[in-house]
């Protein structure tokens, strides 16, 4: 674990708790016009102007069931706490602005160890244009917690639910899938190979896109822009977390219509073939269920196709049908089986 | 523990992720006009109007830190992780209106538990009139995390932060001081007898007040409209949180002020008297140094005395002074201490 290899620590008694906090957030500046005061009071203080929306997401991410510190580097984990929780901002087609950071920790954690944390949800800060606004700092009795609530801001005409998806549109996804979850495979048999051999140099040379994806996902924030500049404005949207299938179903499912999706137009980087192909796993089933993808999902009315269609961005992967038709992965095969939402956790349980 | 009393038990895995989500959630319903969109989407979604700001606070409670479900009943648990949020909203002179929350649970609760902490978070939303529009529920390896995130409005003109306080303004708490403390160390001691007899009958008749304030404290929704009637603004204000003499100093040092505090001033109610006596406590110190009050400690013009000094619910405790003079408590024997900031973690270290 990175937190191990500081040559010199400082346990995180010697600064208290009030110390803890200060020390980690001193380097935070304000940078958005919204915020009008950050950490520092009983709360932070924004300003919004009545033409625009406020939209609040959280999450949870629980050393053990989110992340493993044997192969996450606990900066690029502060990177992705961040990311996770931005990529729901954006699939409101909403701005990010603020977010909140609490975490709780084990005195197994040095203070370098937690600047190390911070450096990443910092570096996250400043890509993305968020203000860190507040926070909590705790000890935990065993393991590492990071709770993040993002706040973005939207007008209201352009906001976008999951509950807007009707008969005929076009169902589309950005950029490709399954990478995120290969990746982990790849670290994991890593992990697996250095348990046993110290001395190994393993060579992921041939692995690069999925173990970015896993340890540096990006969020979309250049969507709602892209949308916007070709005057498009999804009729429903999701981010893709837990995987295509069980996003695929929540919008349908929100909106009360069915869909049919066809195998042969889900996008997959060649690293993904590939290694689909070394690790003997169906690249479809890792698109459908692997998650953590953190692209977005979203419908379109048909008329819109012509404004989308040549954008690299965008990939037409299926269509809005009744919802008595049901929700179908048409394959390749060309029959045509239910779609069933699996989560990555679901996948590692069978495989 | 509470959660051991069901005669059934339902294990999470039976529910799943999503369908625990919606199972704890189902019964929120939306009343404040400002929750355009509550749970059910990527991100909630609020509308305020320009003239109101908006301010956010976060806490992160963790089991064996904050709480101990051997005296603490899951309920009651669900209810104080609210209003611990809640109190800083007031302290911002803010009216609560949203919040979000997260847990994390190892499976040692069933889903009938988290049924109860949900009927305690659901009990304080209605009480304070106040929306569950977010959260996150995964599990743990150890333990249960709660991680909420409160919101709440105030008009630019009446928010009240911790800097405003100047030369000669009183300074001035709400209610009375060092119950919850007490309160704690009544329950720790009743539950060390019942692990050497599980056949005692506790008689807590004396301590009803105690314990009420640790188990289900309130948070003082009350005081801004109080004194909005009365036509006073604060010119600083906190809750208190870790004690009164860690609060004076964050007022006194975002103030750049010093203070004296006088003894025989700090408001004290007869049960924290009777069982300082008893437990041979010193009052001041528990009262200074406790934590957990959830009042509000505030200072005003010293020209706005006369529209206070008859309220019951207010008690001026000192004066704000030249920084220079620094921060003291003035004894009731005339002698002049420094005042230090020692949460309730120190004193129980220390005792």
């Amino acid at each position: 674990m990175l937190e191990n290899k500081n040559t010199s620590k400082t346990s995180i008694s010697e600064l208290g708790e009030f110390g803890l906090i200060d020390h980690l957030t001193k380097n935070f500046k304000i940078k958005q016009k919204t915020t009008i005061k950050g950490i520092g009071d009983d709360a932070a203080v924004l300003s919004v102007n009545s033409e625009e929306q406020i939209v609040v997401t959280t999450d949870l991410l629980v050393e053990g069931v989110h992340f493993d510190l044997g192969y996450m580097p606990i900066k690029h984990l502060g990177y992705k706490a961040v990311v996770v929780n931005l990529s729901d901002v954006y699939a409101m087609n909403a701005k990010a602005t603020q977010i909140t950071v609490s975490i709780a920790v084990s005195n197994r954690f040095s203070v370098e160890a937690l600047e190390e944390l911070y450096s990443g949800i910092a570096m996250a800060a400043k890509y993305y244009k968020i203000d860190v606004i507040g926070g909590d700092t705790t000890s935990s009795t065993t393991g590492l917690f990071i709770s993040i609530t993002a706040i973005g801001l939207v007008k209201e005409k352009d906001i976008v639910y999951r509950d807007g998806a009707k008969e005929n549109d076009l169902l589309v996804v950005t950029g490709d899938l399954g990478a995120a979850y290969l990746g982990l495979q790849v670290l994991e048999r890593e992990k697996r190979v250095f348990q046993v051999n110290p001395n190994s140099q393993p060579d992921l040379d041939a692995y690069t896109y999925l173990i970015e994806r896993q340890l540096k996902p990006e969020a979309r924030r250049d969507i709602s822009e892209l949308l916007s500049n070709l005057n498009v404005k999804p009729t429903s949207m999701i981010d893709i977390s837990d995987g295509l299938s069980s996003e695929i179903i929540h919008i349908c499912k929100s909106s009360n219509v069915g869909c049919n999706l066809y195998e042969d137009k889900i996008p997959l980087d060649p690293q993904v073939i590939s290694t689909c192909e070394e690790f003997k796993l169906d690249s479809t089933t890792i698109a459908l269920s692997g998650g953590e993808d953190y692209e977005l999902l979203f419908t379109i009315d048909n008329k819109d196709f012509s404004k989308i269609k040549t954008n690299p961005n965008f990939t037409v992967i299926g269509h809005i049908t009744n919802k008595k038709e049901g929700i179908h992965l048409i394959t390749r095969a060309n029959t045509k089986i239910p779609l069933k939402a699996r989560g990555w956790k679901a996948l590692i349980e069978d495989s």
